[in-house]
């Protein structure tokens, strides 16, 4: 029975989409290493388990731990090191095996004071998102990393590692966000050519669910990181790299007030629920989120031409023709598609199973 | 000893915050009804207990429960009922004096049936932030309302109630944000002085920081609800409502690469940490929080010339001249005033006051 805003979840669409991913991965002979931001739940997590996952992604120490706790031993946080957090790093060191990200040799020797555990050293490359990471041609600035990760016994270099950040703008089209990736994989190419001598067990892995959605081919790569594919989203939708079909969240919202005369109804579903990302569509119109009709085993997927047009922290304004708002009463529950699933997941901290069943999330 | 994000609390500037407008609500005899949404927490609530607060604002019943929880026994739910929230409404009307925000005749049946306990309701006007209210002219509607609530002897006509959202367009000026204040008081008065003899005890509540931190007199109105005012944040410093001085929380950020050339430095300090409100600067610079140098007794509010350009999940872009990225190590820390503070607490769930004492707030 929903009683306020919560975030349901469609567990078999969110099975399916970690089956596609995971059988894809296994034909290209890629470990697929997900990122767990998206989901941040132990309960989500294990469902990955049972399709052969057993290396995962977080993007902080703190997620590190979280996952650590419940039986993950092989992770990466993708997030350069921060070198203050010494007692997680040397904590998470000691019991499993953890890869840390470097963008810079600064950090190295003070890493290296702050545990004697084995450590995995990744750099992290820049492969055209320009957020962080070393410019791949500086092979000069590798290889002064490359130099004081040999310097300590406890460490090994793990390989390189990107982030192609660049394949979220919506003005891609599916031929571009493939060109993005093929231009990464070259350059992981030419990387590990001049490397793998030296380092015979780097790994070249590669993120984002965009290309890997959308690819077929990971030729040149050892490892793929996407993380979103657990239930994309109406940005996903919109990138192509899924369909309707695919999005395996679900807000449901209470009608709170409704406005005819404007073409709106207000919902409870606000900042504090979605987090306040949002669509700039090429028409011009800004959307935080699709509005769906919920059903008994879930929500329908076909187009109701309603969606988020604006939010505060509590407040959703849903954009609806007339025909849509004579079928709404103040007290129905509307689903809302999420912009970016990640953030939402963040901001709610628990999802229901359409079953009724309650998923906790790190808090 | 800082190692993570953190969101640092300066209790002497918010406890300033508080008494300031606490001392202007008596002077202007108006109740000063805070809303507690910014802060969400016990012990920031407690702090307005000293300076006389014994009425409060929230903006969901969740958070209403949280609050009665701490023993305030007085409080507004400024968002329009969700009548499935049953459980929640019955038993806080049977411990507390509890007022709920109708903009329509719809609920009041339904809620008569949720609980017999004493209610107060507040019909929510719109004064022009055309978001959720009735429209104030519209008195066929108005006293459709009043008609349902006089029929149930355990419900009371709390009064008018309205937040001038609108007052929050960064183009505003200070003579336009008077000029809002001033119409929808106006308005208040119409309605008061149309119900005042069928209803003796309306109260007549206006919210909003920018005009109760810009205005001095509120003639006309019963009760201010400004909740913003605990911490003020870089969107009210751009709106006037506050000096740079004023701002009561900035988050500690620490810096995990450095781009010179690109005059960037990237601190852990995302979407996760700060939400995702940002402000379009006049000069077209999209602006996610304001950068300021930490010290060992807070910060600094010189400008700096730094800020948020840009957010990922957890990743903040700092745009910073060659001269302050000199001065900048990896794994210093710098401190970010946020552009909505209300949000970043929200996603933060609890503060560090520059005594180093952890405050928690509602989960």
């Amino acid at each position: 029975m929903l009683t306020e805003p919560t975030l349901l979840l469609d567990e078999g669409k969110c099975r399916a989409n970690i089956k596609r991913m995971a059988d894809k991965a296994r034909a290209n002979k890629v470990v697929f290493r997900p990122h767990f931001k998206t989901h941040q739940s132990h309960d989500v997590g294990r469902w990955f388990r049972e399709y052969e996952v057993s290396k995962i992604t977080v993007s902080s120490l703190k997620m590190a731990v979280y996952f650590a706790e419940d039986g993950w031993d092989d992770i990466t946080v993708a997030f350069p090191v921060n070198v203050n957090e010494k007692e997680r790093i040397h904590s998470l060191a000691e019991k499993i095996s953890l890869s840390l990200l470097l963008v810079s040799p600064d950090t190295v020797e003070e890493l290296a004071r702050v545990t004697q555990h084995p450590l995995g050293l990744f750099i992290e490359v820049d492969t055209g998102y320009h957020r962080t990471g070393v410019d791949p041609d500086n092979t000069g600035l590798i290889e002064e990393i490359l130099i004081q990760i040999n310097a300590h016994p406890q460490f090994h270099f793990g390989g390189f590692l990107a982030h192609d950040g660049h394949s979220y703008k919506l003005s891609n089209g599916k031929s571009k966000i493939l060109s993005i990736q093929k231009d990464s994989i070259s350059i992981m190419r030419k990387l590990k050519a001049r490397y793998i001598k030296d380092f015979p067990r780097l790994v070249t892995s590669l993120g984002d669910t965009p290309t890997c959605s959308l690819s077929d081919s990971f030729e040149g790569l050892d490892e793929i990181r996407p993380g979103n594919l657990v239930f994309y989203d109406v940005m996903q939708r919109h990138l192509g790299s899924c369909r309707p079909d695919d999005i395996a969240v679900a807000m449901a919202c209470p009608v709170v007030a409704r406005y005819p005369e404007r073409s709106e109804v207000v919902v409870h579903g606000g900042a504090v629920h979605f987090s306040k990302d949002f669509l700039q569509l090429p028409d011009g119109t800004t959307h935080y989120g699709q509005v769906v009709w919920l059903s008994p085993d879930g929500w329908s997927t076909e187009d109701t031409g309603m969606y988020l047009k604006g939010m505060s922290q509590e407040h959703g304004i849903v954009h609806a023709e007339k025909e849509n708002i004579e079928n709404i009463k103040i007290g129905d529950f509307l689903g809302v598609l999420p912009v970016h699933s990640c953030l939402t997941a963040d901001v709610m901290k628990s999802y229901q199973t359409l079953k009724g069943k309650r998923i906790s999330m790190m808090r």
